[in-house]
C-alpha cells in the first residue's frame, strides 16, 4: 500500500463546497467516486481542510493511499481524464505512510480577488464592487492583521473551537490588471476569517472604518463588531505548506 | 428618435450563438428582451456580425433607436443592472441616425486563445492543446496569410459569397502567461475562417504541415486542403473597427 499527496485546483462554482455533505455535490464525493471508478472500490480522501460553496482553490492538498501499481504522473493522467473539467489534479507524489494532508499543515495561503470594473469571464472568480476604494487605507487596516491575535472578532460567532489565536505571517494587496488580489499567508485560519477579514477591509477602503479601527477589533473579541463577511465566489485556498521533512520519498 | 451604439462583452458558454434562431437562447434575443422591458416595446438591435455557438465576444459592437431620454451612461447602467451576468455593456455612445453596426464596419480584430497546461477556470475561455508546440514554426506559417488572399480554403466550403478574398492586415503570435494568443486584425473575415486558420496552424505547429504548406494551401482555394475547424469556445471577438467619420455625435 503505497500513500499519495495529489494538488488540486477547482472552480468551486457548481460545487456545494469541498467537504461530502448530504445536500448538494461535492469536490470530495467527486475525487472519491473517480477514484472509486480507478481501484473498484471505495478510496477514501483527506484534505487539508474544507472550503465552502463557490469557493477556489488553486492548491488544496489531498492524500489516499492506493494498491495501484500505478506511477504519479499516470496518476495524474488518469484522474485528469475521469474528472470533470472544472476539477483538475496538478501534481501528484508518493509520499511516507504518515503523511497526513489535514494534520501535517504547518501553513496556507489564501488570496480574495475583488475588482472594479464589470467582466462577464470574471462574474464566478472575482468579487464586483462598485465603489472606489482607497488602496492605501486598505493597507494601513491590513497591517494590523499581521501577527499572533485572537481572531474571535473575524470569525463566525459559533465556530466551535475554544481557541482562537492565530498567527497571519504575511498580508498584502496586490494590484493585477483590473483587479485587487488580498494574499494572506499564515499557520491556520478559522470559519470564515478571510472573507469576514476582506469584509472589513473593503468597509475600510470606501471610508466606512478607519484603519486603526481594525486593532479596536481585534482587542474587542466580538464579531459584531466586524464588518460583513464577503462574498464566497472571490476566495481561493492558494496553497498549503507542510514541513520540508514531509516532501515526499 | 435617438441611435445608440454599444460595445457588449459576453461569455458565449451558455448561448447558442448571437443571433437569433429557433433552437436555444441567443446573446441578441437576450439583449432585445431586455430592451424591451426597459422601452414597453419590442426593440430591434443590429449587430456588426455573427458569432457561433460558445464563441465569446470583447468587443462585439451593436446598434439600436430609442425614444428614451436617458443619458448613454445611464443606459450602460440600465442595461448591466437587467442583463444576466455573462453579457456585459461596455461602452454606449449616441451616433448619427445613419450608423450602421453591421455596414459600416471596415474592420475587425479576432482573438484565438490555446493553453498548454489543464485550468480548471480556463475550460471554457481557451483550447486545451496537450501536444507541444513550435511557437517559431506557426509563426513562419501565420505570416503567409497575411496581406489580400482567395480564402476560399480557409472557410466553409458552403460559405454563401461569391466573392471569398480578405485582407489581413496583421496576424500575430502572442505568448501570454500560459496561454498563446492568435490575433488576426483584417478587412473582415468569412464563415468559420479564423477557427479554420488556427486549426491549420495548430498543426504546423506539431509538424504535420509545413509552414510554406499556408502558401500552398491559399493557392489550392479548396477547403480540403487546409486543417481542422478548431473549437469554438478559444474564439473572440475583440474588437470592431469604423470609420473616424462615424466615431459618435
Amino acid at each position: 500500500m503505497r500513500r499519495f499527496k495529489c494538488t488540486i485546483q477547482y472552480d468551486g462554482t457548481d460545487y456545494s463546497g469541498y467537504q461530502v455533505q448530504p445536500n448538494g455535490l461535492t469536490i470530495q464525493e467527486v475525487i472519491e467516486k473517480t477514484l472509486e471508478r480507478m481501484h473498484k472500490h471505495p478510496v477514501k480522501i483527506i484534505g487539508s481542510g474544507r472550503t465552502d460553496a463557490r469557493v477556489h482553490a488553486q492548491g488544496q492538498v489531498i492524500h489516499f493511499n492506493t494498491e495501484l501499481s500505478i506511477a504519479p504522473a499516470s496518476m495524474v493522467k488518469a484522474l485528469n481524464t475521469l474528472l470533470p473539467d472544472d476539477i483538475r489534479i496538478r501534481d501528484c507524489k508518493e509520499v511516507a505512510s504518515d503523511f497526513e494532508a489535514r494534520y501535517d499543515v504547518v501553513g496556507k495561503e489564501y488570496r480574495y480577488f475583488v475588482r472594479q470594473t464589470e467582466d462577464a469571464f470574471r462574474r464566478h472568480q472575482s468579487v464586483l464592487i462598485p465603489y472606489s476604494l482607497d488602496v492605501a487605507q486598505i493597507r494601513l487596516g491590513l497591517a494590523y492583521l499581521v501577527g499572533t491575535h485572537d481572531f474571535s472578532s473575524f470569525c463566525v460567532a459559533k465556530t466551535e473551537t475554544d481557541n482562537r489565536v492565530r498567527t497571519i505571517y504575511e498580508a498584502e494587496l496586490i494590484e493585477q490588471g483590473e483587479e485587487l488580489i488580498f494574499r494572506f499567508h499564515g499557520s491556520g485560519f478559522l470559519y470564515n476569517q478571510i472573507r469576514i477579514m476582506v469584509g472589513t477591509l473593503l468597509d475600510v477602503g470606501r471610508g466606512r472604518f478607519a484603519p486603526e479601527d481594525i486593532k479596536r477589533m481585534l482587542e474587542a473579541k466580538d464579531r459584531n463588531v466586524a464588518g460583513v463577511t464577503a462574498p464566497p465566489h472571490g476566495l481561493y485556498l492558494w496553497e498549503v505548506f507542510y514541513p520540508e521533512s514531509k516532501k515526499g520519498i
